[in-house]
């Protein structure tokens, strides 16, 4: 069940030196993407993450300092702490920001993979506020009518708070499709369901191994690519530029995410509840409609993670075989007896 | 030319009641649009603009009223003025917002059309600043996987300055296609370049007239179109909910936008110098990219408009003779001889 899996990442992570709050914190939003069904973003990442504190590239306990500050605005340098916890604080700073000026807005540098931007922007929902994120990322994806590796997938997310229902949370890749499912495919042995990539001549491919052999990935928009671009330009300015971070394919960019969080306080522009109340008209309103051949029902961003997460918590969480051996492996190498964890 | 255009849509407008810096304004961002190229938001609107007038749709001297104010954000009420003359106002707003205090937002009710985004957040990146936009519109796009109309086309826009290069400047319906161009292409009798709407019955379609004909426009994204239609729907809490406009589908929403626009000061964050030398890099460094069969190169958004304008400037605009007529006409309706104004 989830509260043991959180526990057994915790303490890995604690083995690995990690202190008590930050080997909680990470190991809660692993087990929570799982919970959502974001397995990519889970406990799978327990072993690599161990191998990044090793190799020192996740140095527990970092300083998380704020070098420039305003009442709605903080620069904060990570010092390549755990992404989890550095962008976690910061969209508390973000938060309480808003709460007391309307508008928060956090910049970070210096800061490994967050993981989903999602976990963050929902923090602003839960509070009943707004949340938007920006991302930058390392170079993978072309720009719009070009091949070569120019722009991250930079994710952007935005959630909004709901009265009776789950809370609205877009959390996109700006490129067709992230970089892990991509991967997925190629250890599968499938293809993409779509030509989303292109192989290092340029030529659209659905052929996975195209990608790791100097392709690219696409931004999303088909037909109106640009617009995918125009946001991938967006958030490469928004997280790398104005955190000082840089973009992606500068020299400056050593990795990781560069973050631009923003948190909206409803209360500036009107009643809290009643805001709520009209984002359930319009998920009603929209889920009114009519659906096309081969769809069921209008799915809402956020809904499937919402149901996933409230059949998980009832039915628990099934690992692969893989997944869970390579936990193990980790676990008595730094000598943990797992069994003796689940007890 | 551009001047002489200028004083033709100014001199209509006061024909037609309108104060002077209101009629100088409007028929200013109209002309910009020619001048960038996007015609379908330039003079080819005085006509219908003065009917909406004559209907008592746009209420030239409008009250422009702070309803809820911070020292961040405001709320107006546009009380059905101009739409570029109310947004004007409060983009000027946000950017002094943004000037004292980082951000600024500003969230905008009871307003009609306000043109191109692109006038509003190119405003934040003339001072050095990021302009950011969301607006809903009356509703004519089906949600992901659905038929009916449920959304607006929903544009956003985001502004950056830059230091040698022109601004980078996104604007974009999240439809596929903004609804001007499916009306281009029913008027020249052709099909669009894409199956970019759904008829009555939800079948896919490239005629223009089965979106009249009780059809849909799409969410943009094509395999991925959750993506537009989680960009429309935060554009329609944004826009329509925060605003008070009420989301396009629901029976508090009465035409025009809702809007919702926030300026970024990144003196907040950087020297803004150097924010602009790293803008111009990323737009270098994109721009080294091979081009794929088929483009000649890769173009930046905001670059289609800035060579389009530095074009038009120099060789002026033509205008088609059915939109010249249309002027002339609504000219000498309001008593106005258009030669004697261009002497």
């Amino acid at each position: 069940m989830a509260g043991e899996l959180r526990k057994i990442g915790s303490e890995i992570f604690k083995a690995a030196g990690v202190p008590e709050d930050e080997a909680n914190l990470v190991s809660d939003f692993l087990v929570k993407a799982n919970l959502d069904g974001h397995d990519s973003h889970g406990v799978i990442r327990i072993p690599q993450y161990v191998k990044e504190i090793e190799e020192g590239r996740i140095k527990p306990r970092a300083e998380f300092r704020i070098i420039r500050e305003t009442a709605t605005s903080a620069l904060i340098d990570g010092n390549w702490g755990f992404g989890q916890v550095v962008a976690e604080r910061a969209m508390r700073i973000a938060i309480e920001k808003a709460r007391a000026y309307t508008v928060g807005i956090v910049s970070v540098r210096n800061c490994n993979h967050v993981g989903r931007l999602f976990d963050y922007t929902v923090m602003a929902a839960e509070e009943g506020m707004i949340g938007l994120a920006f991302v930058n990322s390392p170079k993978i994806v072309a720009p719009y009518g070009g091949i070569d590796r120019k722009l991250g997938t930079c994710p952007i997310s935005l959630a909004f708070p709901a009265g009776e229902n789950f809370p609205i949370v877009i959390d996109m890749a700006t490129s067709v499709c992230a970089e892990g499912k991509v991967r997925v495919a190629l250890h599968k042995g499938m293809r993409l369901p779509y030509r989303c990539i292109v192989d290092k001549w340029g030529r659209l491919s659905d052929d996975p191994k195209d990608l790791y052999d100097g392709g690219a990935l696409l931004p999303f928009g088909g037909e109106v690519g640009y617009k995918g671009f125009g946001l991938a330009l967006s958030a490469e300015i928004l997280g790398g530029i104005l955190s000082g971070t840089g973009f992606s394919s500068s020299e400056r960019f050593r990795g990781g995410n560069g973050v631009f969080m923003e948190v909206i306080n409803v209360d500036g522009f009107m009643d809290a509840d009643e805001f709520r109340r009209e984002v359930d008209n319009l998920i009603r309103a929209v889920k009114s409609s009519r659906v096309m051949h081969g769809f069921k029902e209008i799915i809402i961003p956020g809904e499937i993670e919402f149901r996933t997460r409230v059949r998980r918590v009832r039915e628990g969480i099934k690992l692969p075989d893989e997944t869970w051996k390579r936990i193990v492996e980790t676990a008595r190498r730094l000598g943990l007896d797992i069994k003796s964890l689940l007890k």
